[in-house]
């Protein structure tokens, strides 16, 4: 009896064991998955098998890449930092989609993208500098907020395109990224919460409200509070420029306000991670419509300063820090709301003091979505050092809630057999108890048996 | 010997016991002391009874209708924590006295008042989506930020009243409020502290400061920073204005400014705790002589501006989650100082993005002061989850700090217990030790024997 | 040969205890290295030695000094604490240093130094009242929050001096410097942070903004924010001017623009802790070259407006809660040029509404740089609890560096010769083998002996 026991347990073990290794990584899992189906054509299975081997390479955080790239020498070690580092603005690890988001940038401005990628180089070195962890680093944490550092200083200044002198303050800032950096995750390390674009936010702000727009070295662009607002006709709406508004604002995570270049970056996106892709639409969509809810200015829409903010919101939401769910994609549905509505308040708040609103409401909205307490199961926050990309999140916690049913059903099963045992026991005591009294010590040892069993459940 | 020890232990073992079971309760603690007053005519002790019975019915949190409340309908329950919300705004769980507040509401502004109620029962509505805890949304504590925040949306709104659509930013914003409230938890739980309005304090300014005066959707009331300051003629002072200034103080809490609201909310708060309604009054005292000392208009403090705040803050320190004691009544009542110089500085400050200042002064005031860690034994935080209303949270401290002491006579009772037998002992060995020198082995088991006393103790 | 190893190990320990028991003090582990210099004549090594005890009588926190107070009259212990919350602003624990300093202070207004003393007084008796830690006010740590409020609220107000009436907000506000600093400690110490001159940043913006310019009783001195800048020629530059700036800007660190009592000041620094007045003068420097690096108005430079923030900042970072070596100096001046950086733009923000800076750009940045986290050795955040002045604090980190050395090579020795012995202890089996093959259990033994220190290590 105990011998079939030991053997099922030991089946269930082995099965575990296999779905946890197969589960390790997507690509190996769905290929597992098609060798299951055999009424398939072995040339067709062929060619696709090698096509998911192909997209492997390229897609998700590009692991076998990275892997060759360790033994690569430095200099091209850090080009792999910095494309990374240039795509982790929308949470992606992938230095292809950084490549492509380098070219979005070139066609819109050239300056910008040579701010942009001083700015990452030398946030990058600068966490090399402070002894940060190369892990981190290798993962592009700390050019993320020096690329947009770089970026907007060129953006906002109103010295013109090709001052060089700028390049002095970005890289300053660029080099005191990671300082920021690592202090601010000192604090939301408490909570387990990322930085986003924090140091990006506090550093740019710092460098314009420092100087401002009657600087004479680094002067920045003019922004006034609003004390009036046109009147809105709806009639005067223009249905292409609103379409045009979703990429655009997809764009201007990165300050550009090219519809093209939006759109450069939705591939980068796609390469990487359709659901990031399709939560940046959603977001950008979402962003507009608030937008006109809230009575805002068609031109700010247009420009896309609605949509970018919850851009970042409903990607970081909707499957990348909670594992994706029809809950948690309301949920970043609802985030993305919130921080069209924050975006208005900081960016009126902070025209007070000549600033643009960066992206405050998305680190805020992000934030506070990312604190909150639920006693339901289909919201799962992610440990931070598990997050990787919203597909490998979601096999990482199918996997999760996989393991934990086998694991109650084991314990069912034991607990079946061990009552079927126990009474087959009894029966036998009983019919032996009725020939031979003294054979009771037995009984007591079976009770014994079962109190110590069940103790163990 | 052991057996009389034994004894005695038990007996204060059943003292203590007795001591803990009669002291969850006030009530029956009450009546059990006036059951030790043998002196009383019987007819006289059972009205008082009878009384106090009744008393208990509706005082307090009225405990024994909220678990009635727990077997009914589901849409009666709502009402109940509906109602709740609406008084937990002054940290009373009561739904007479919910009840109360509605009706003074109703006498304020009928359209304020139907903001409330929707702002409450939305707030609760999505606390139950949001799947929080269940008997923290049938205490009122997710509602309270939702009354608030549909009252003030309502008061500041400058479209007039019965503006319908004001309705929607009211119910995304109510909605909102477990949302915030459940993060700023998950940041306060870590020092134990409750999050009191911020929820309201920041989605109001955030709905405000989004849209703004010039919204041709949800304009708002003008609020403009002051340059000049009227000159101050002391002659001109109104002193009847200057005594209804308390009760509006009290009615500003929730936005109102008719004298007979704040009366009305007084009777609310008496109902269920008159210990909050005299340090309420208290707070809206200080707060008018502050206004006076900071030489501030004499429009602002009739019209409760410099009461509100303090009212919150007395009432929180005072006895809330301070366990009541003269050092505490003390420190509640330089918190409210505290509180009104800074009601005054964000005023200001928060005029300049035109803002009111909501209670972010109560928050901050109340956060600081019950940040503090100091040395004495009379400020005594409450544990957050032991906090229920002043009289309760006293009875609390005061229970503790005699189980403390009956530990204390109970150790050194067992000391003098041990010493004394230890002495006879020791007697005994003496006379036996003239007598037998083979005895003395009994001497080191005694010796051990203390040595294990002494290490229990 | 157990018994060689003992006695090496017995040595090693010795060395040890006496290393430990010779760093306690750094005063007597000079006078003992200079025992160990036999080549001095005895007259001049008398002399040093005296010279010495003498420098420790004065020099550092003046522990002896601090010892003999203990015993003294209250009111005298009192004067001592405020003379060491005096110091404590530039975190200097020396009476002496407090007594120069309010020497300095007479030298610049006689008016301010009074309102000094009265923040400083009552903020300690607050603290007293408050119960809080009395090592903590012994040292003068919720005394120099005081001085701040009291001389700045002295500084920054329009009525003139010698205005009696100030003296109450004075008092006021003093005495709920320990509060805010309790609270802000409760939440600091959770990163094991020190609270700065937080609670003088707020107390003093809450007085300013909460009075304001037009105030009819406490007017303040109108601050604007800038909306032109003048045009910089350079060759209008003061050398002289900008030279005298820097101790001008140490001198700002207490709101005096008198170059003489900010070389008091320096003297004050000195004679506690020369590495604490070096990093004043290098910081001070450093403010300066930003300011010019940043095209501020030449006036605000010789005011020292760019100085005081990153004097302190530089202090902070360069020895007083890191260990002092050539990375943390680094990162002190890189701690003080985004300090000189952060300076302007808070100072920026805040003219928005009538406020100064304040200290709060020190206290951003120092606390930004003390929350880095690095994988590098060079930079030690010692303990809050054992942060004492840089002289002390590197002699810590020099003995602690030197137990860890020692650990490792005890371990390393102890493993040799553990090692050596088994060396042994096999030859010996083997030659035993030779002669008798039952003596193979003693190998046995031997090899489980090999085990068990082997785990022991």
């Amino acid at each position: 009896m105990p011998g079939t026991q030991i053997t099922k347990a030991t089946l269930t073990t082995t099965h575990l064991s296999r779905t946890s290794t197969s589960l390790c990584s997507s690509t190996q899992n769905i290929k597992q998955n098609d060798a299951q189906r055999p009424e398939q054509s072995p040339s067709h299975q062929k060619m696709k098998r090698k096509l998911i081997r192909w997209v492997s390479y390229i897609a998700g955080d590009m692991t076998a890449f990275g892997k060759w790239m360790k033994r690569q020498f430095i200099l091209l070690q850090i080009i792999d930092w910095v494309l990374r580092g240039a795509a982790q603005v929308m949470f992606v690890n992938n230095p292809l989609s950084g490549l492509i988001i380098f070219a979005g940038l070139i066609l819109q401005n050239r300056w910008w993208a040579l701010n942009g990628f001083v700015g990452t180089l030398f946030a990058t070195i600068s966490a090399l500098i402070l002894c940060q962890n190369r892990g981190a680093i290798a993962a592009g944490l700390y050019g993320y907020n020096g690329i947009l550092v770089g970026l907007l200083m060129a953006v906002f200044s109103s010295a013109g395109d090709w001052y060089w002198w700028l390049l002095l303050p970005n890289i300053f800032m660029s080099m005191a990224c990671p300082i920021v950096s690592s202090a601010l995750a000192s604090i939301n390390s408490r909570w387990d919460l990322p930085v986003f674009t924090l140091p990006f936010n506090i550093l740019v702000c710092l460098h314009m409200v420092a100087t401002g727009h009657y600087n004479h070295y680094f002067p920045q662009v003019l922004i006034q509070p609003r004390t009036t607002l046109p009147n809105i006709t709806w009639s005067e709406m223009d249905y292409a420029k609103l379409f045009r508004s979703i990429p655009v604002g997809i764009g201007q995570v990165y300050g550009c306000d090219n519809p093209w270049t939006g759109g450069i970056f939705m591939i980068a996106l796609f390469i990487s991670s359709p659901i990031t892709c399709a939560h940046a639409t959603i977001g950008s969509t979402i962003g507009m419509v608030s937008g006109l809810a809230l009575a805002a200015p068609f031109e700010n829409i247009y420009f896309g300063l609605w949509g970018y903010n919850c851009v970042l919101a409903c990607i970081a939401i909707g499957g990348m820090f909670y594992a994706l769910s029809w809950q948690t994609h309301l949920l970043a549905v609802a985030c993305a709301f919130f921080c069209a509505y924050l975006g208005s308040a900081i960016a009126n708040v902070m025209s007070n003091f000549g600033l643009p609103a960066c992206t405050w409401p998305f680190c805020l909205s992000a934030l506070t979505f990312l604190l909150i307490t639920t006693e339901t199961k289909g919201i799962y926050k992610l440990p931070l050092a598990k997050v990787t990309y919203p597909e490998k999140n979601l096999i990482y916690f199918w996997k999760m809630k996989k393991e934990e049913r086998v694991d109650k059903e084991k314990k069912k099963l034991e607990k079946m057999q061990l009552d079927s045992q126990l009474k087959k026991d009894m029966e036998i005591l009983v019919t032996m108890e009725k020939n031979k009294p003294e054979i009771c010590t037995v009984a007591v040892q079976v009770d014994a048996k079962r109190e110590n069993l069940t103790d163990q459940m």
